[in-house]
């Protein structure tokens, strides 16, 4: 089968052996794949992964320990955990110490055309959400994790920075939250997509600062100090950004206005199937363009431009 | 009168004209006043500050525009608030722009014969609680403040990274949260004054990671990676340590780990006078020593020293 790999020098497609599932383990062919900016930062070096790169997909089931699952669309989480750990008994399987993690930590990822998973890592995809907005549960899972990390007071005046995906899948979200909304992000074009859901303003624009909730989605370093600037003294800092190497950060400020940060990753995948099925979320406009999967190297390539939105693979 | 101030260069008790109350302030007469940590990064540049020294006081009404407080014992908030603006009337008072901060912030201090301050400071000290206790409200109240900002469950591993004044009256209020306690600390005879209230462990040793939350009050800016390295996923880490300059975090595994940071700094006064009129906390093991007024550089010096407790001021 094709898969799109990273040696630690390039990514390449190449031709390899279909993985054989184990115990406990499905077999999945991917109808699509997403490329997400943790993927370029994955070629850049970040955590040191070395296999078949890619991490959110819908599939199809192949083989199944259940028979009753083949033929069914789903998409799947990201976290392998060892399902044994305190962790995993304390329902923190996302944050097993000995997970392996698609296309990111020891394990293959979907840039291919078929992957194994650990069965309980399924969750049915419902037929009235296509291929090409299925693909986007696992991001949209991550934005949904900020609500399930805080409690989002309706009253608050709520500011996103980045209008990249996951800036503006987390923007979608927090649309239905209540919350006095204000997306800042540097592109006009991704910004005009969103107007109908938050405030839209430009990165380089002076606004008003005092945000009780910002949520800093910019994956650069840069974004941690301009987000740090909005907040009001006791407001929070929503950290989304996975990048390389250590930022600079004066920590005494966040002592003197009692700045609470919080780390925020991978989210539950339920809430995020049920907003596309009931089209409450709705990422179309975030698709950007779609590849075959032999052309993945250059899927990378586009998916790195500035300015461009969801890529799409098409194994 | 006598005054302890810090000219930009080198503190040195000086003699100067006692301040005169304005409208809604009273006069003060300092009976006790503590060194804390933040003074003596203050005379190394710390807030670029100028004047006189100190914040944490006991003292007795000399004047009030409600002569029913003449001659009573107070203690006294540290933040200046103006009172009128939005943060004040949502009672952020210690969070107003536009306060001041006594011997911290555009207001002078209390290592001197008298102060003057707003009314609404004043906070009466009962009579079971001696002056060399009732001193230790200030700093107390930011021990209390972590309860104010966060729900501990008391089935919680917690850690206390460093035995210092602010690291110890933290571990006397936490001990009461019902939680499992461990202080972590460079000083085998402060760690012994409060091997009654926690499990202490010296900074050195290797110990089980995992702590569900960690208070960094070590005051430099090594801590934050120790305490960093200490937590579990999802753990919260307090921010306690004001000190100068940027520290390096590598803001990802923040993100990974989806780790809650939270600075926390001035506290509320009332549970830290109760807990001191009730016996519930008894900062006097903390004592380390107590100067007149006119050696208040010695004081500094003394308080500079490697291991010591709080130094305590009689003008």
């Amino acid at each position: 089968m094709l898969a799109l790999r990273f040696d630690g020098t390039t990514p390449a497609v190449v031709e390899i052996d279909p993985p054989e599932p184990g115990p406990g383990e499905a077999r999945v062919r991917v109808r699509r794949a997403g490329v997400c900016s943790t993927d370029l930062e994955i070629v850049k070096g970040y955590m040191g992964f070395v296999g078949t790169l890619g991490h959110e997909l819908v599939g199809e089931v192949l083989e199944h320990p259940d028979a009753s699952w083949v033929g069914r669309r789903v998409g799947a989480e990201i976290n392998l955990a060892c399902g044994r750990c305190a962790r995993c008994a304390a329902g923190l399987g996302r944050h097993c110490a000995d997970r392996t993690v698609m296309g990111i930590l020891g394990k293959d990822g979907c840039f291919a055309e078929q992957i194994t998973l650990p069965v309980e890592n399924l969750h049915p995809i419902p037929d009235g959400v296509p291929d090409d907005l299925a693909v986007f549960v696992e991001p949209l899972a991550a934005a949904f994790e900020i609500l399930e990390q805080l409690r989002i007071d309706p009253s608050w005046r709520v500011a996103v920075l980045g209008d990249g995906k996951l800036g503006s899948l987390v923007t979608m979200v927090l649309a239905h939250t209540g919350a006095d909304l204000t997306l800042i992000g540097r592109h006009a074009h991704k910004l005009a997509k969103l107007a109908s859901l938050a405030r839209t303003v430009e990165a380089d624009a002076v606004i008003d600062g005092g945000f009780d909730l910002v949520v800093e989605a910019t994956g650069s370093p840069e974004g941690f100090a301009r987000a740090r600037g909005l907040l009001r003294p006791r407001g929070t800092l929503v950290l989304k950004s996975t990048f390389f190497g250590d930022t600079a950060v004066d920590l005494a400020p966040l002592v003197i206005d009692e700045i609470t940060l919080v780390g925020s990753r991978c989210g539950p995948f339920s809430p995020a199937i049920r907003a596309l099925a009931d089209g409450r979320v709705d990422p179309s406009p975030l698709i950007e363009q779609t590849f075959a999967l032999r052309d993945g190297s250059r899927a990378l390539e586009r998916a790195s431009e500035r300015g461009v939105a969801k890529v799409l693979l098409a194994p």
